[in-house]
């Protein structure tokens, strides 16, 4: 190692002369010798493997996202994206990273969450590790009060001072549409309250014996009816706070099946979740199904989704404490992605990872400039359009090219068809093939593939 | 300060007393004493006036995006991507962060673009500050040597082996496509290449009295005939690398004649890029009117999109060193947002944030279960529809909430329409009132708003 970088030295030193020489202009002849020199020792080093090696992958905890991979992506937000806009929501969006003071204010210190940039002389910085926090952060800044937005099509929360439980319920029944509509099987979502479970099992709470009896509750899974039973409880009933959770809780199980999702939900006092900034009801959604196959990973465990409300949060960053009452949600993409995509292989589904509608290909050779010519109209004109960039490329590898890229059609400019002003448009799984007029062209694809023929 | 710091010491350890206290179950009265002692102590202490001054901003360099900014970049956005999808292009993305070798490999440990994170004992990581480097990592790591792709809306390229210029005229007509279809004022492409740059003005190249000349044809900015010039030059054309690159040059302006944009695009020696790692063809989009009023920052200076050729960069992560060709753009969207928003502003134009077709509203009090259950049923329909987070709102002002967020209908339900099977209808500009039944509901709000009455 000690030779290695003495080599290493000598290299740089090296380097240097040869730049000193070329900027004193000195001889060509005396440049090439010191260059010869150069060369010689960069070949004793040699290559830097243990560098190449290192390089060569993505930092732990992260992934690149493939073409294919970011069409299952695009799908499951489409489908997110749209639920949140038809519940009315806006759309914000906060810097990757925070002062490390508005993300450790919270946390303390010592949370292993962050991830610290380094110190470069100016401010302190971490990179952002949830949505909550710089969500909350925004609202005291601007001392909003009241909105309804996502935020980096996971994140969906719903801050101001309303009539209790309807927010709430709305949040799950936005985590019902959501995960509905990705049809990645059958889910619960547990429901919980942070401050019913302080009451019943928290330190200054209910005496032993009836704090002993929660575990039949627990056991007990289930909406209206547990919270039903825990309201008739005389030990429970007595306690002025837990009785108010439940009261809401009530409420919230009636705008539930108001919603038609009482069946979805389950109340359940077992559920914890990992961030302390809670108050209030505290949710989080599980599939029921375990699609693994043999040799797979079970996929049912682990939540899918999260959330809760918590008030006291914005409070924290306002300097006169003013507090913003807020309810969320978390959708978790990236094991949702991880579900789809393994469904996906296991179907052997073929994934189109391109929109495009047709490829411009030629019949014969030297036809370079009439292919251009005709793929520029078809942009110019909306179509999603390709060729393949090769001067004279053959007509076989064109439709190979079509087969494998899933494009539907190839508009075909042959020496005959440019003398009759028409192209030979082909379907790709029929081989059909059939003259149109050029300046019809346009019109028959977006015909062909279901584009709608205006641009509304 | 130093009184202040020992206040903070004495609140800390007053603080883990009252938790070993009550960790070991000490009695309520010893507790709530030291609790007071503790409460005193901070009252002393005081609020942290700098810290909370400090956290309320976003780290130097970064800004918030509220949903009016969003709303506009989302319609950036969308051009740039339709416009991606149409040239055929898949997407991919990678993280946010990257090993520190990977990025400082190209540009030297002092380089100023990087952001650091933070050592924590395990991986050197820094973040990305472009996406050109995490794509030529990304082509090594999973040895591609062919694809169209487009990463996070604004980064477009084209790698692999193919007949020159083709790819490179894309490019520019995707450029030419994206900043036509933003409409923010006409532009112009300057078009440079590298290494006949470096052979008419680096060092090694030319005699002194023709890199004199420079100058002149610098002056004449153009298209074709600035390179059939330089091509008629006889010491240039004696020059074979020089040479070569003017052929290809021409070639060039050749295609995007054929693409209909030759005359946005200016030949222009003066043009430099700031990155090294261009190899051919480099070029930046410039706006020429400047739309600012009296006393705005005037807008027309400076790059709205660049780009070019890199045929080294994915080379170097390869351990075998194997080169894959590579062109591509970069669209300045920070830029253009600000662009699109300062016209926006000027033309006192309203933006809508959401896309709400529907306010479930009520007439008369105690109806919030059947604004519960009609919202419900027009979500689970598709439609965008809100209602407000009261039990008993005023009708003026759910209508009132309709122009202020500039939802185009209303659905009043009264006593009398629940007994008839109707809801009313309301035209919030017309202020035009109908009764539809219930039933026809879902289809009458889809076709007031222009939403197809199927799913496609």
């Amino acid at each position: 190692m000690a030779e290695r970088a003495a080599l290493e030295e000598l290299v740089k030193l090296q380097g240097e002369r040869v730049r000193g020489l070329k900027q004193q202009k000195a001889s060509a002849e005396l440049i090439e010798e010191e260059v010869a020199k150069l060369l010689k020792l960069k070949a004793q080093l040699g290559p830097d493997e243990s560098k190449q090696k290192f390089v060569l992958k993505t930092p732990k905890g992260t992934r690149d996202y493939s073409p294919r991979q970011m069409a299952v992506r695009e799908k499951v937000f489409d489908v997110i994206i749209h639920c949140f806009k038809r519940h009315g929501a806006e759309v914000i969006d906060t810097p990757v990273f925070e002062l490390k003071e508005t993300l450790t204010g919270k946390y303390g210190e010592d949370s292993k969450l962050i991830y610290d940039l380094k110190d470069q002389g100016g401010e302190l910085l971490s990179l952002r590790y949830d949505l909550t926090v710089p969500f909350a952060r925004y609202l005291a800044m601007n001392k909003l009060t009241n909105i309804k937005r996502y935020h980096i099509a996971k994140d969906f929360d719903i801050a101001g001072n309303f009539d209790p439980m309807i927010p709430d319920a709305e949040c799950l029944k936005i985590m019902c549409e959501i995960l509905s509509s990705l049809q990645i099987g059958d889910f619960l979502v547990k429901v919980s309250w942070e401050e019913v479970k302080n009451e019943m099992v928290g330190e200054k709470g209910l005496a032993p014996e009836v704090a002993d009896r929660i575990g039949d509750y627990v056991q007990q899974h289930g909406g209206v009816s547990l919270v039903e039973q825990l309201l008739q409880d005389p030990k429970l009933s007595q306690n002025k706070q837990a009785l108010e959770g439940l009261g809401d809780l009530k409420l919230l199980f009636e705008y539930l099946t108001l919603f038609g999702i009482d069946d979805k939900i389950s109340f359940d006092l077992s559920l914890a979740r990992g961030l302390d900034y809670y108050t209030g009801v505290i949710y989080e959604a599980v599939l029921l199904q375990t699609p693994a196959q043999a040799g797979e990973e079970p996929l049912g465990v682990g939540s899918v989704a999260a959330g809760g409300r918590y008030d006291g949060l914005v409070g924290m960053f306002d300097p006169k404490g003013r507090k913003v009452p807020c309810v969320g949600l978390s959708i978790g993409v990236e094991r949702i992605f991880s579900i789809v995509e393994q469904r996906l292989e296991a179907l052997e589904e073929k994934v189109r990872t391109t929109e495009t509608q047709v490829l411009v290909a030629s019949a014969q050779k030297k036809l370079l400039e009439e292919r251009l010519k005709l793929v520029s109209e078809l942009w110019d004109a909306g179509i999603k359009a390709e060729l393949l960039y090769k001067k004279n490329p053959k007509l076989l590898n064109q439709l190979q090219y079509c087969e494998e890229a899933g494009i539907p059609l190839v508009a075909i400019i042959g020496e005959q068809e440019l003398k009759d002003g028409v192209i030979k448009l082909r379907s790709v799984t029929s081989r059909e093939e059939v003259d149109v007029r050029r300046e019809d062209l346009v019109e028959e694809i977006k015909r062909r593939t279901g584009q709608p023929l205006c641009i509304c």
